[in-house]
């Protein structure tokens, strides 16, 4: 794998063009995992986005008190995704120095062993982290779907599929690094989540988006 | 519906935070439909990087030819899907202001009436031209997919689900839009187009993600 040190400090702060350039470029970060924090994180976007449209106007005050209390969880997701965008960049930076370390001898070989444990460690569970919020974002969507502004719900529908998009894609990276991992338990634990999540976001996703199609 | 003017002149020069806080915002645009050209693009940028990352080593140099012309494809396709973001906000705009139009004698109702007839054609065939863009992407990772660098191959996973939820969000402005319009030949065939256009993504994404599993 090629690997080029990064020179963004951080992501978010490119424009969307050079992030865009970025990922298509031959740099091995950023590449997939902070695009599906990005992903997430558009999706917690939209969600407020419908929240934010429907407070305030006096047709929708029956639900003024839960879309309050929805943008400010969809708020909060929106911060922790972002965050996972340069999170996916340093842990795979991590691993990829770690099987950069020497192992002249014995000592050099078990040491860059445990490093690189620890680093695939850690790696498993940025994208897994990513996923769960992935997860949340699906479900603050079904919510922004069912009681959201009729007139902005596609927002709604397009938040789900950002956020599934988001949980599929962060699932590829643990299901990556677990494959490698020495500590069974601690993989067994990671398969199993990543499962039940994506199993999860696959029968929620369709559901949501329906509901979606019928209040356009 | 709440409108408030875009004072930025383009979407993709703006940070990604940027563009995150818009989304979330109460301001009706960009929403969903430039998220969903967004997405688009990273599909198609992460198609390039798959190819960006193959092309040029010894082990793959069977695949080089294909890879060579494959980043050619995704490169238009992104830049495409780049000019979209915008495109969107654009259309929005342009049905909003014809909504807006006097309406105090007939010529003025009648007038009022073609400019909102013409804005929302607009606005089906924006979110259609994304919506194809989106398919051609998805075509594109099945190849990245099937002959990339497997040790960049999860990214040809996130490309197809990126652009499928590309894909499935710009179906969501052409149902809203096609709706409203009194052309009923052009809304049938635009109806028609995006049905074939999701039916075909629904089957080809699991397919996709299926091959990038298998070789990770």
């Amino acid at each position: 794998m090629s690997f080029q040190p990064v020179v963004n400090a951080m992501i978010k702060d490119e424009s969307v063009a050079a992030f865009l350039d970025q990922l298509a470029s031959r740099a091995s970060t950023p590449g997939g995992g902070s695009a599906a924090a990005i992903m997430g994180a558009m999706g917690a976007a939209l969600v407020s986005m419908v929240c934010n449209l429907t407070i305030g106007k006096e047709k929708y005050a029956a639900v003024e008190d839960e879309m309050k209390a929805l943008v400010a969880e969809s708020e909060n997701l929106r911060a922790d995704l972002t965050a996972h965008v340069n999170a996916d960049v340093q842990a795979f930076d991590q691993v990829m120095a770690a099987y950069g370390l020497p192992k002249g001898d014995d000592a050099e070989k078990a040491a860059r062993t445990a490093a690189i444990q620890t680093a695939l460690r850690t790696a498993t569970e940025v994208p897994l982290a990513c996923a769960r919020s992935c997860a949340a974002a699906i479900a603050l969507s079904r919510r922004a779907a069912e009681l959201g502004n009729p007139n902005v719900i596609s927002d709604a529908g397009v938040a789900v599929m950002a956020a599934y998009a988001g949980l599929k894609s962060a699932a590829l990276n643990v299901y990556i690094n677990v494959g490698a991992l020495k500590d069974e338990a601690f993989a067994t634990a990671a398969r199993n989540e990543i499962e039940a999540l994506v199993a999860a976001g696959e029968a929620a996703t369709p559901e949501i988006y329906a509901i979606v199609r019928a209040r356009l």
